[in-house]
Formats: structure tokens, C-alpha cells, sequence
């Protein structure tokens, strides 16, 4: 449908939906930067979306059960704002309209989270937003399950873009969704046939509703302009126990002149053409001007579902107090009474057992006691289920048919298991917890980035974390990935050397903020924590696992399966009289949190230094060269290299990771 | 076809695909680890591919016109090792397979290239190998075009497993590929329904055929154990104008108690179940014992292809010399003799007209003087090729229509772009280059990771490289980039600090081994390289840029666009008398490669030393405190959060990365 027959046939929709178009020129020209054409294109479907389907209440933003909506052709950013805006989100001003991509403003050239209410997850980086919401609906069905249909039962919609659906990311979560028949997840394709550098057609011919139907899904299509047909094709899709996927025409930058080109999807910031645009629109008011009556019907649009939110809030009271408690704090994310009483018990009976146990199996233990007081885990794993030690009793598989099941079969998709954790976690009431190999960071590294840039609590259980993986080879050890892992800002990465620190780790990784990487072994593990503490000693990050005996000339700092071989190092020191400290140092940042104080106290300044890890040097030089330390008396025993096919032992031989090679370390230094 | 009627119906057939199956299981055996399933279950297509199909000569591995074999279910490694060994490959020798997954071995857990010949890429990060195949099948349609099909004329097989096919980054191939219709890359993907897990259904219903229809490519099915049936499909792929997916259906692990069983995926070890299932192969020969008849048997297979190299040889002498010289220097991947001239006199014309360019455009600038001397540079971009400014004059499009062209629109795909690169270079005669975000490195990492593991050519032109990039905002602006590129190993990250260190990184990119990535700003930046110097500086990684005026007191390290900030720093400090040095560090790797004394005399002990990159701090303590440093002497100007959406000169001044704050930095240091 063409402008002139929409502003005939549907004046008022017109008008609605025009209100988003020129908010997106305005703010665009405004900024100077952005893009204007994909809201332009998509403000009829999303005109249609809000006014007649999406359940929310602008006055109530964090109603638990208020649908999602997820933008994720994040570029398109001014289109939620123009709508949050015009429903009556109290946050997003016409002030912050006009501030469009400046410092400070909640208006980022990118919806991000936590910057204005109603942005259920950060978009920009193609594919995730997607990928996000198949997290959204599963939480949604984990907490319904739960809960109870009366309180949970919501849909999450999707707006994604041709760039969307061509990173790999999408058809992972396409996948995904298929197979868990989330019929609540609609999927609003922009099929606008335009990308950055032009047609569609020059990089991908690929048939997407075609695509969608080979994984399982309900595929529907409509005129993206035409408000009936996107209201039929959204009522048809709400009615599929499938998920839908709802192909919409449309035309990027529509009635401007660079409608349906690759220029509309960027900034479209000159005078003549935006007028020309206005004057096709038969919008007479200046920039950021809005006519009353349109922000009338847009207000009424927004307070359209307070009555269904009061009826909600009436259900949730008829509820046992305990069970009202309990959704309250699933929904807030505190942790169980119970859990750190849980956890010290674990730990003293560890210290007393002193098993030999790869970290990966402590986890799985350390599960087994976290599970069963926190129902609002979901753990998982990209298909390496036995090796991540994810799946612990009675939890059951999470699928179409038992959504009270709590693991995740992810199949062979890191990325999408990642993006759908963010997603749970942005949800709410779910914590999630997935499992692959630590190399395979690297293919789940967009979505992890976006876990610390929402500061979203994930839990990485990434196992099989250096060359102790063995015969598997380079392609599947780790080398680098503990430094690229602790370069991204608010990531935790927790190494723990223990069942008694992964005891810690885990207890930090559901009680804290943010995301956490845990790096577990493959290989036992002697238990390095033989006294029992109850203070969570990996909470500072590192700390004295052994003094010297008598006069402090070394401290060996060493994470994870490495501390082991630290321990035996002292041995062999002291007993040529060179006492030793050995400092256990699991997480680098929560060591860098510390005060000072603290930090000299563990790293004092003076003795020899040599840093253990089976992991490349860099990001280790602060701890040995830096506080206080001196590159004359600082060493490191680790990897320079990728690692290699052989059993892991004959590697560590290999590789020169001993504790004879540790020790030699040290004495030439000193 | 079950292992009964396969015996009665293809004796001979079943005899050597039984030899390899026998091989996987003795392997796995003595190595107690590996994978024995896929190889039993995919030995029948493998054979009939081998005995039927690939043009390939044991005794000439690296005829440059040989078919390409690809093992992307690189678990399954001891097919590919078996077929090498029984075909005649002289390095693959029973010693070898003896070895499997041994220290030294060059039958690793997973087929590392440069292990073997014979071995065409590195495979085990799942996806990987079918991605990188589309670049082989586009390298041999782009070689065609420049030397015609009497000499470049060849098919690239695929085996690929539900694992590659589940990866997301499968689907940026299978688009890619469909796009570019490779009509001779055909895929025969193990359709055993099985993964590590369990049955493939319980993560994926997805119609596999469909799915790759949609996306423009011929599909075929056929029962994978049946001879004729695979034949027949192979010849049929073949036919296609389109690549070709097979579906063969197989029994994981066939003719064990294991059979069609998750069981079966792994290594089969036990006793009984290996006696049992060598009775139901009627095979009566010990461990490692190939009956000689199926060895004289697979050798002839392996000597099918030497008439046909022979002929292809006398075809490749009938080229001019001057074509001859040509293709042998394209396949060897040296460089042509003007090119050292040619960026000497480009540099030169850069430092007289010292312009202010952004390094985006600095590098297109560079390959515009590279290009039109290079014919074997096969440039490309995600979608944003304006942005990464890729693509110069008269390169023409990479298409079905124009293989002669030499730009490829990827989509937005920047994992199966980089995935392609590695098959190209790999395939030799093409020197790959594509451009994305730095940020999106992130998308592509397993893919870069590849590119060191495997030492390959190729070029990462990566634009936006920092805050610089401005109102996209965090999710668009690369902060631990640098950090987690530099911590791979064997990858040279170039940063350079204007035009004239642009053209030199270039021409380090494309003369040395090893992948390359480039870091180039948004923004534009001075000439800071004033005075011409023939010499490529950046090759030592760090060089003195301007030495400071009287007595040394400080020394600024940067890279980049803070070059210059740096540089207005050292004027600030020189006006009130401190002594300042400025060291252009374009590349970590390169300057810690350089020798003891070289690197002391860019940064003897002594002088304060602040480094400056607009990026977190991960690494740069090698320089600023180890090295001859000293904590206490030293300082960073950079990042240590995310970055933010604004104007970029704002978010400079906002994370406090300017001159007066570098020189405010050096001053508390003194």
C-alpha cells in the first residue's frame, strides 16, 4: 500500500503511525546520524502491534507480565523510542527525543538496556535481539510452569531486519525456537529487500519464510503498510501453537525519495528531502511537534492495558503470601535464604573428604545443592551434556512437553544458547546457566559481550578450560580465551583451583550482579582447600592459599588446575630452604576490586614472583610486574603458543608446566 | 542397506570401506579417545567419493587443480586419515595411524592442516569446514576466470555432520553459496540423526533438505550406505548448476551393538563390542592389518588421478611462460616485484602532502595502488563496504555473472565471510581481504582463530576501531578488540597511526605468512610519518616517532589514532621542559619479536612511560612495567568500561583520553 491510499484509507492509523516517521526524520536530522528509513518503514506494523496486540501498560513498565517487545534491528532505534515516547513512558521525554545519540541521553544511537524503561535487551549487533527473545519465551514458559497460566502468560514479539536473519546466530535460534514450539514468539520480519550496501538480492537469494517452515515454524505474510492485513497476520500467528514468523512488506524509508534504496537506510539529513518528505506525509507541524489529538490516541494506546494489568494484579493477590512471596523474589533475582547455609555445608564436607575431582564434576556437584533450592535455574548445554556436567538429578528436560523441566538441550548452537540466556535473564525469574567447551567462547563472544554490557546474570559453565583437555587437540584448547575473556569490561571470569572453590565460585556466580564465566577442568584436581573456611574466600578474587615457611623470597600466584602445581612447586622450594608463598588467584577482577590495602597484603612487595597458568602471559604482567612488583624478579610458566594433540599429562610435560619448571622459575630470579 | 546386504550385493565395495572402518576402530582403540562412529558410518560415501569421483594423485598432493576433500565433521578424523593412508599419501603412514592423538603425531584428535598433506584445512570447531569450502569453491571459480579452465577446473567436496549444520555460521555459508551458485561445491552431509546427546530431534526438528533449498542450492538424498545410490547421486550433483547438498543416510557407528546410538558417536573401547562388530564385518585381519588385496585395491584408487595430472600438466605448459610464471607466482603467494616500489612511492607522496584521512581511507587508498598489481587479492565486505571502504576502482563484482570480478558483497555474515577467506587462502592463487567492524571481530573470531592455527594469508580489514566510531554507541564501538586479537597467538594485529604506516601495514599484510588484521579508525587523523623514510617501519612494530628534545624524561607509547594525541602531549610536556618521547607502536606482536637490544633502544629504562590507546589496558603492562619499566613510573590513558553513544570528539573528552590528560599523567609520574 502506497502513502496516498493509506492516508485514505485509514486516516487515523495514518496519522498514529506518521507521528513515528517524523520523530525518526526529526531526531535523525537532529543527531545528524542514525537511520531514518527503517522506522519510516516499520511504523505501520508497529502502529498496529501496539495499538491492537501488545499487552503493556506505558504507567506500569515493569509488569511482570506484560508482553515483550524486542527490537532487534536495533538501528531502527528512533522507532521505539517515537513509541515509548508517544504511549506515555514517563522517562522518554520529548527532551531525550530531541537529545537523539548524545552524551548522556537515554536516546543511544542503539536501544540499550537499563538506559530508558520499556528497552527489554540491547540491540545493534545484528542477530541478537532475535536470539534474545527465544530466551524470552522460554522464560516465560519455564515461570508459567511455575507459576501458573493466571499470572504468567505472555508473547514476546520480535521486529528483525534482513541483517537479522543473514548472521549465522539467527538460524541457531530459529532452530531453537522450532524444536521448543514456542508459540508465543512472533517474529515481525521488515522484508524491506534493502540492506547497507543495496539490494538484498547481491548477497542472499535464500526464501525466508521457506526457511523459517524447515525449522518448525508458522510462516504468515503481509503488506507491511496495510493495517488490516498486519492486524490479520498477527491474529493469525497469536493462534499457531508454533512459532510465527510474519513476512512484512515494506518500504524502507517510505515516501521519501529515497524510499526503497540503500540510501534510505541510513541518515536521510537533508532539508529538501525531509521537507519533500513532510509535504508527502500532509504533516504540517515542525519538528518535534506533535498534534494533540495524535498524542491523545497514542496516550490511549499506552494506558489501553491498565485494566488488564489491575485484573492481573488482582489474580497475583489471590495467591497464597507464600507463593506471592516467592514469585517476588524469583522475579527480583534475591537469592534463597537457604543458599549460603547450603553452600558452607558443601564446603566443610569437601575440605574433610578432600576429593581428587575435576572442577567440571564440583560444579556438578556444587548444582546438585544449588538446584533444588533455587527452582529458578535453567541450566543447559550445546550438546555436551556429559562433559559439562550440567544436567544434575531430577531436573528433568525442558521441552514442548514438559516446560517444567529444567535443562536445555541446545544442540550444537553456543551463540544461541548464549543469546537465549541473555534473554531469560533480561526476562526475569529465571536464572540461567548453560554449558559448552571454554574454546567454544569464541563463538558465543557476541553474546557474552552483551551479557556484561547489560550487566545480565548468566552463568558460562565453560569446562575443559586449557591444554588438560588433551588429545582433542588445538582446535578444541584453550589458550587465550581466559585473556580475551578478562579484557571485556564487567565480565567475572572465576578459575577456581577446587571443588571447594568452585564450591565459592558458584555461590558468587547466583548471588552477584552481572554475568560469570566459570573455567572448569576436564582433569581431577587435588582439593587444595583442606581447612575449612566459611568466609567465601574467592569473593576477593586471590589470596594466600600458603604462606612461607619462615622468610618470604617467592609467591607463586596461579588460578585453577595450575595452583595444584604451584603447591607442589613450594614443596620443592622450600625444601632447598626458599620459602614460599602461594597465592590462589581465581579471579582477576574481583582481586581488582579490592582496596589496597588488601591487594599488598596478598602481594607484598619484595619477593620473587612467578605467575602459574596454562594460558597465554598477557593480562598477567599487572600482577607481576605491576603492585608492586619488578620485571627483574617477575616470571611466568605457562602457554606461548596453541597447544597440541596428546594425552593432557605428556602435554603439561610438553608445554613445560611443572612444578620442577615453576621452581626453576623462581630460583633463577632470585 | 545394512551391513548383510552390502556385503553380499558390493563385495568389493564393502571390503574397503570396511578397511576403514576397521582403521577407525583400531585407532580409537589404542588411543583410548577419539571418535569411531562417523568414520564407520560415513566410510561407504567416503569410498565411492574417493573410488568414483575426487580427481585427485596420492603421489602429487598438491596438484593445484585437484578436486578439494573436506572433513568439516572433523571428529571423525580417522576417515580422512584412513583414506589418505590406504590411498597412498607416502606421509600418511601405518605408524601414523598407529599414533592417533599422539604427542607428535601428525594424526591429531582433529585434521590440523600443514600435519599431512592431503589434509586441505584445519576442521574440529564445527561449521568451520563447510564454510570454509564456499571460499575454496569461490577461489577456484575466481582462479578459472584469470587462467582459464583448461588449468583450473575442480570440485570441493564437503562431509558435514548435524553438528556443522546446527552452527550458525553454517547458515552464513549455505546463503553465501547459494547467492554465488557454486555449482561445484557439493556437500554430502551424515544424516545419522545422532549428536553426543543423543537423538538429533532432541534439539533440532529442522527439514535439512528444505532448508538448503531455500537458500538456492540443488538437494539430493540417498542412502548413504549404498553404493550405487551414492553414486548416482554424486553424478547428479555434479550436473547441478547450483551446489549441492546430498542427504545421506547413515547408521552412526554401523555394525556395532553401538549402532544408531549416541554411544556410537564416541570412542568405541570395549573388547567385545570391537570383536563383535569385525565379526559382523567378516573381517578376520588383527589391528592395523589391511589385507593386501585392499590395499593393492585403494592404492590403484589412489593412482586413478596420475594420467589425468599428467594430462592437466602438458595442458598448463602449453600457457605462454610469461601466464606460466604468473599462475606459479599467484599459487605460491608471492608477491609481484613492483609492489615494494610501488607502496614506496605511495608512502612518499603521502608525507608530502601530509593530509588529514581517516585510516579506512587510508587503506583504500593503499589498495588502490595494490590492487591493479596484485590480480590475486579478492576483496570483500558485511555488508559495508562504503564503511570499510573495501573497494577500489575497476574491481568489478564477485558474482555468478562475473567471476572475473573481485569484490564479494558477503551479507551480513562476517563469520562465514572470515570462514571463506580461510578457504581461499587455503586454496592458494587468491590473497583474501574483507572488512566489518572492529567490533564485529567478535562474530568472526573462531573463524580468526582458524586463521593463525593455520597460518593462513589473510587479511582482516577492520574500520571503526574504537570510541571514534561515535553515535553507534557501545555496542558498535570495539574497547577489548585489541586486547583479545592480540592474546591469539600467531596473529599480528596493525594499528596504524596515519597513512603512511597504513601503506606499510598493508604491504606487511600481503608479503608476510599468517593472517593479518588491520585496525583502522573512522575518523580522520594528521600525518604524523612527515618525513619519507624508504624503509617500512612498522615491520619492527615500534618505532621512535619524534625523540624528545633535550633530556629524556618520559616516553608515550601509542597506537593509532592517540598517536597524535600523544604527539600534542609530547608538545604540551616540551613546553614546560619535560623531555618527551613519542613511540608508535602499530603492532604488540611484531615489536616483541625484534631483539633484545632493538627493543631497549626504542625503551631503555628510566623515563616515565605512559601509554595511550583508546582501548582497555590488557597487555600493555608488558610495556609499560615489565621490559625495563617501572610500576611506579608508569601510566594509561584509555578505557576501562564500555564506550558510550555521542559525537566521538565528546566521548574523547568524556573517557578522558586527550593530550592534556596524557601530559597531566606523565607529570604525576615524575
Amino acid at each position: 500500500m502506497n502513502i496516498a491510499d493509506l492516508r485514505t484509507r485509514h486516516p487515523d492509523h495514518f496519522r498514529k503511525a506518521t507521528a513515528l516517521r517524523v520523530l525518526a526524520l526529526d531526531a535523525v536530522k537532529a543527531a545528524n546520524s542514525g537511520h531514518s528509513g527503517m522506522p519510516m518503514g516499520m511504523a505501520d506494523v508497529a502502529t498496529v502491534l501496539f495499538e491492537k496486540h501488545l499487552k503493556f501498560d506505558a504507567s506500569t513498565p515493569d509488569w511482570a507480565d506484560r508482553d515483550r517487545f524486542i527490537l532487534s534491528a536495533g538501528h531502527g532505534s528512533m522507532l521505539i523510542y517515537g513509541l515509548l515516547h508517544l504511549t506515555g513512558y514517563q522517562d522518554m521525554t520529548m527532551d531525550q527525543i530531541r537529545n537523539f545519540r548524545q552524551l548522556g541521553a537515554k536516546t543511544a544511537g542503539h536501544p540499550e538496556f537499563g538506559h530508558a524503561k520499556g528497552i527489554e535487551t540491547t540491540t545493534g549487533p545484528l542477530g541478537q535481539g532475535i536470539a534474545n527473545a527465544v530466551g524470552f519465551a522460554m522464560a516465560e514458559q519455564s515461570l508459567q510452569a511455575r507459576f501458573g497460566k493466571k499470572v504468567v502468560d505472555h508473547h514476546t514479539y520480535v521486529i528483525a531486519g534482513d541483517g537479522c536473519l543473514m548472521e549465522g546466530v539467527s538460524q541457531e535460534a530459529i532452530g531453537l525456537a522450532g524444536k521448543q514450539q514456542l508459540g508465543k514468539l512472533i517474529v515481525l520480519w521488515d522484508n524491506n529487500g534493502i540492506t547497507i550496501d543495496g539490494k538484498v538480492s547481491i548477497s542472499d537469494v535464500t526464501d525466508q519464510m521457506a526457511r523459517f517452515e524447515a525449522s518448525g515454524w508458522s510462516v504468515f505474510s503481509c503488506d507491511g503498510h496495510d493495517p488490516e492485513a498486519v492486524d490479520a497476520a498477527i491474529t493469525a500467528a497469536k493462534k499457531s501453537p508454533l512459532p510465527s514468523m510474519i513476512a512484512c512488506s515494506t518500504h524502507i524509508a517510505i515516501g521519501s525519495s529515497a524510499q526503497d534504496t540503500s540510501k534510505g537506510h541510513g541518515a536521510l539529513t537533508d532539508d529538501q528531502l525531509i521537507a519533500d518528505t513532510r509535504a508527502a506525509y500532509g504533516w504540517e507541524n515542525g519538528p518535534f511537534d506533535i498534534p494533540a489529538d495524535i498524542v491523545e490516541s497514542w496516550r490511549a494506546t499506552g494506558a489501553r492495558g491498565a485494566a488488564e494489568r489491575e485484573a492481573w494484579e488482582a489474580r497475583l493477590a489471590t495467591l497464597s503470601g507464600a507463593k506471592q512471596a516467592e514469585f517476588a523474589r524469583q522475579i527480583a533475582g534475591d537469592a534463597p535464604k537457604k543458599l549460603s547455609a547450603t553452600i558452607k555445608a558443601l564446603k566443610k564436607s569437601i575440605s574433610e573428604a578432600a576429593p581428587s575431582v575435576a572442577t567440571r564434576k564440583a560444579s556438578e556437584n556444587t548444582l546438585a545443592v544449588i538446584n533444588p533450592i533455587m527452582p529458578e535455574t535453567l541450566g543447559g548445554s550445546a550438546d555436551l551434556t556429559g562433559s559439562n556436567n550440567t544436567l544434575t538429578k531430577d531436573l528433568g528436560t525442558f521441552d514442548a512437553d514438559n516446560r517444567a523441566g529444567r535443562h536445555v538441550s541446545y544442540g550444537i548452537r553456543e551463540h544461541g544458547m548464549a543469546s537465549a540466556m541473555n534473554g531469560m535473564a533480561l526476562h526475569g525469574g529465571v536464572l540461567p546457566y548453560g554449558g559448552t567447551f571454554m574454546v567454544f567462547t569464541d563463538y558465543a563472544r557476541p553474546a557474552i559481550r552483551l551479557s556484561a554490557l547489560m550487566n545480565q546474570r548468566v552463568v558460562y559453565v565453560m569446562t575443559h578450560d586449557s591444554i588438560g583437555l588433551g588429545e582433542d587437540g588445538p582446535t578444541h584448547q584453550p589458550v587465550e580465551h581466559l585473556a580475551a575473556l578478562r579484557a571485556i569490561p564487567n565480565l567475572r571470569v572465576i578459575r577456581p583451583a577446587d571443588a571447594v572453590e568452585t564450591a565459592e565460585a558458584w555461590e558468587i556466580a547466583v548471588t552477584s550482579e552481572g554475568p560469570t564465566v566459570l573455567a572448569l577442568t576436564r582433569q581431577n584436581l587435588a582439593t587444595v582447600r583442606t581447612e575449612h573456611k566459611t568466609k567465601n574466600l574467592c569473593e576477593q578474587g586471590a589470596y594466600v592459599l600458603a604462606d612461607a615457611d619462615g622468610k618470604r623470597r617467592a609467591i607463586l600466584i596461579a588460578t585453577g588446575s595450575e595452583v595444584e602445581i604451584a603447591m607442589a612447586a613450594k614443596a620443592l622450594l622450600e625444601a632447598e630452604g626458599i620459602g614460599t608463598r602461594v597465592v590462589s588467584m581465581p579471579s582477576m577482577e574481583l582481586f581488582a576490586a579490592q582496596d589496597e590495602a588488601y591487594r599488598r597484603r596478598v602481594l607484598p612487595a619484595g619477593p620473587v614472583r612467578v605467575g602459574v597458568e596454562a594460558a597465554v602471559q598477557q593480562g598477567w604482567d599487572r600482577w607481576l610486574c605491576a603492585e608492586r612488583g619488578n620485571w627483574k624478579k617477575a616470571g611466568f610458566v605457562g602457554m606461548d603458543s596453541f597447544g597440541a594433540s596428546a594425552p593432557y599429562q605428556e602435554l603439561y610435560q610438553h608445554f613445560g608446566i611443572t612444578a620442577e619448571a615453576v621452581a626453576a622459575k623462581v630460583k633463577s630470579l632470585l
